[in-house]
């Protein structure tokens, strides 16, 4: 569970929120009734601009949000397990430095993990290294480029929102504009116009744009753990010092996490 | 026929267009009469905006959008036939593997895809592995370049559409200010003032920008596959073993394809 | 004669200039009264912005503006003629496969294009391939820096236009803010203040953003023929088979081409 | 203590503030009432944003922010201590080329900097060259990365405060113009609306902007000073004679610095 | 001396002033009153943003602007100094063909541009050519880095001027429609507000940009110096005839200027 999606979350709005009970300043909740009584500035902008993110994405994108927007708030936690990883990787290294890689075809069995597994079977099967790390590679960049697409069709939404929120805008304005009837209709009407942009940008910045940050970071902490495995893999492969394997791996680590290694270290 | 662009059509326009509707609130349609009491807003807008792009353009380039639109919703099925694609250049390998590439030479003939027919054909002649990359690669940039050219004509449309709105909203409003005869007729005049900024966000947000979006996925669908066929040519003239073939073509595919792909590898 | 660049010219401005005709609704051109009565207007957005771009850049690139700019409308339509670069190269990849590279040393006097003449003469003088490919695409590279820099004054300016617009436009409000005297003046003088808004604009989107663009097209299509013609030279030198090195200047070329030049090579 | 930073925090803020008070015009500090007054206009902007943060990035990097910003105004002196840096490489340069490489085991110990004493320590022990430049191009790498995440952090924040500001802003119209009961109301009101745009931008451009730029500077030459040791370590362990170390990693030093150190290289 | 710096400034200054001098309309200039009788209008803008700047970087980064920005209007002269430098480079490699590279020792004393003749020194000092190559790729890339820097200091001045411009301006707004007293206020305050966002345009249009643009162009000038000179180097240590001297640097050089160069050739 990540503390800080929902914290962000609850702040944000709820700073919006209470802005708006104080703006609206009587006991009716303003915002509230226009948003019940005015359904189509809502509709154009929020509704209307996932229109657009259906036009620029194949539809399972687009429905693939509804798998991918919960990893925001909930991490896999294997995924900043540094020590955890480094410690087996070095068992690996230690155990194919002793008795060949061969050997280490008895734990695959084991492993969890389906890079490292993948990874390891490809090693003991006497795959050449160039081979070994084009494989790994280009499964990870392949892996960057799914998780980047998911990630632009939130970007894209976020794009999206306040350009039809404008229009929403524009449209109510020409409408009032065209009609100017009764004078005192002036202020309603406008601010009835102005809500859809005001809806736009809710979704953009309240939403779309820090969710994408939040899975980018996300991405960028499973990419570090599989350039770690590959990295780990490689040095095993070739017969490195298991000290050469946990100091090559460990300067992925931030310094933070780094210290607490070094016990790890003169444990082993 | 791609569900999802004809959907992100109905639901945007709808949405704009029922907001309009309920924005005009009288019986009468306002903004119809507006389109068609109006013409030169459009014309300022869409036309202009469109002489733009033929000044920024070669002529062919711009008619091409007629043969290029389609695709966005009519997409090539073969593109994404992953499992299909593998199948078929494994069974390549393993005819290699089993009787020397040159055994390929009776199959060119049957095959279908052009860009495989001719990687096959390179490796047939005996072509350096180097040669055949740099040929194939070559085809496939070339490729890329053509459709970002052709991509770049809308997002050019999605730039220059909205300045044209501009300037006639500026037109509008210079005359309008210039001739303050009677006050009466100034919320009218503005609405027609703003009409032209209104057409040119709806020509960049509800047309040119999705579909731009739209087609780079793809020519993204297209790249992958040609990227496989590639990868897949070279592996099978360097004699690789067809399961090592397979894993390489896998890496490419979605995790949620590569299940099914499983499967495949254990009957073959 | 490039038709599309006249004909977006011809378009874009008939298009805005007809909508000011509409706008200002009487027998009296508005704009045109505008135009000559506020000279300072075009003045501060058009000269002022043309100051700007003297600053930023050396005085001979702004100069050379006026070589630069006809190429938008009058391209080399040597640049596009694929089929004849590619029957020419062959033509020389065959000599010298007969006869040796030394035999292409014949017909270097009746080359016409400079660039292939001095790549064929370095060949001939028996220069290294990689000396050739360093030489060649250093000058290629030269070509494309000049025209980069060529295009990025029309895109400066196209950036500066509409901030001295804006300048323009605060100039001309803040001084009738500033002198409320006469309530029936604030109409006109706020028209006369948005004029230079409207200016900028025009400079850069029916000016400058789509003659760059048109500009750098041409630099596309003369850099595609130049790496043709280095890719040529390099195979000849090489002594690849004429069917390999028809087959990879092909595929620089777009398919519609193509087709047209696969008859041309049952031909030879 | 860097002077610039306190110094621009206190023009930069000194010339709003006498602005604001100079503006403001009476006695009372109107804009000190407003923000005392208005708790929610505050709050929405820098708070609400500060939430949007929270969303978009992991808690720790949030609250790292706390340890990184001192940075902004307390360098490390060491980093550009690039003579006293280039005289210490010369040194182990001189022993090594004398005594070999061996001979900076005892030197180890009493090295301070962690970096310089892993790289000698790697090219004591014997490790290759390929190896020590990648392990501590990873960490350099690393630290880089770490560093613009943190970066990252503050950029988003002056992104996010503006968007924040106009939600403001826009909560505040459209509560305004719901309710247009008193016309004296009106200019209070949006004074107090357009409060929020003004947090915004200062939050942005006052704080986030120019700060995220100091620590930019500050990852810069950190990242010089390890990029030197690098290259320095790499030149010791290939034997380089210690004027060519000299002169490599002169190369890096700012002019001015330079002309100091060619006194230094004749004592030397 | 150039004269685009200075022509430019006259012009697009001149422009806008001339403009203030018609827009003020009558016989006492309007905007110098305004720019002497609100000195806190240019502090709040111009020092503000300066103080912004300030905190952005380090402290002699700034105040060398001092140093950096005459040398947009007075450009060293060698740069451009095609075709002197190549006959010197030509010069160096004849003498190194004929005499060998160590006879290139007794020129060094009289070579007076450092940059080449620490090429020649390490080249007669038989220094390998990676190293050379490295060594003043180093020094280049160094030297670009440097410039690069300096002129984002204006580039950044540039994006905050508009920003404190539009603050003053929401300051001025707010502390107006707070103290709604008097109507007949209203415009002189709205004037006094706007021309912060007027002198932050100009800040940033008609001073950092077009000057950050001018002394890019000087450090591209300074760099194809360099790179001729390094490319030159290395091919005389490599003993290249000085013709293919002659024509690799001759590539790096605009056409206009080549063809001056051809008769020296022939000269030769």
């Amino acid at each position: 569970m990540d503390i800080s999606t929902v914290l962000g979350l609850a702040i944000g709005w709820g700073m919006v929120l209470i802005g708006m009970l104080l703006a609206a300043g009587g006991d009716i909740p303003l915002f509230i009734a226009l948003f019940i009584n005015q359904p189509s500035s809502a509709a154009i902008t929020i509704v209307g601009s996932l229109g657009g993110v259906l036009i620029n994405f194949p539809l399972e994108l687009v429905t693939n949000l509804g798998k991918v927007l919960p990893k925001a708030a909930l991490p896999d936690a294997k995924n900043t397990a540094y020590g955890e990883l480094i410690e087996e990787m070095v068992e690996y290294a230690t155990e194919a430095r002793r008795n060949g890689v061969l050997a280490l075809d008895a734990k695959t069995e084991e492993i969890e993990d389906e890079f490292i597994k993948n990874g390891i079977q490809l090693a003991v099967d006497g795959t050449a290294p160039e081979q070994i790390e084009e494989i790994m590679q280009l499964e990870l960049e392949s892996l960057q480029k799914r998780h980047e697409t998911n990630q632009s069709v939130l970007t894209k939404w976020a794009e999206l929102a306040p350009a039809f929120g404008m229009i929403g805008t524009l449209v109510g304005l020409i409408a009032m504009l065209a009609n100017l009837a009764d004078p005192d209709s002036i202020g309603p009407s406008m601010a009835i116009a102005l809500i859809t942009t005001m809806y736009g940008s809710m979704v953009a910045n309240m939403v779309c744009i820090p969710l994408a940050g939040k899975l980018k970071e996300r991405t960028k902490e499973e990419s570090v753990r599989k350039e770690m495995i590959i990295s780990g893999i490689l040095a095993i492969q070739n017969g490195d010092n298991p000290r050469i394997v946990q100091q090559k791996l460990a300067t992925y680590v931030p310094p933070a996490v780094k210290a607490t290694l070094s016990t790890d270290e003169e444990d082993a």
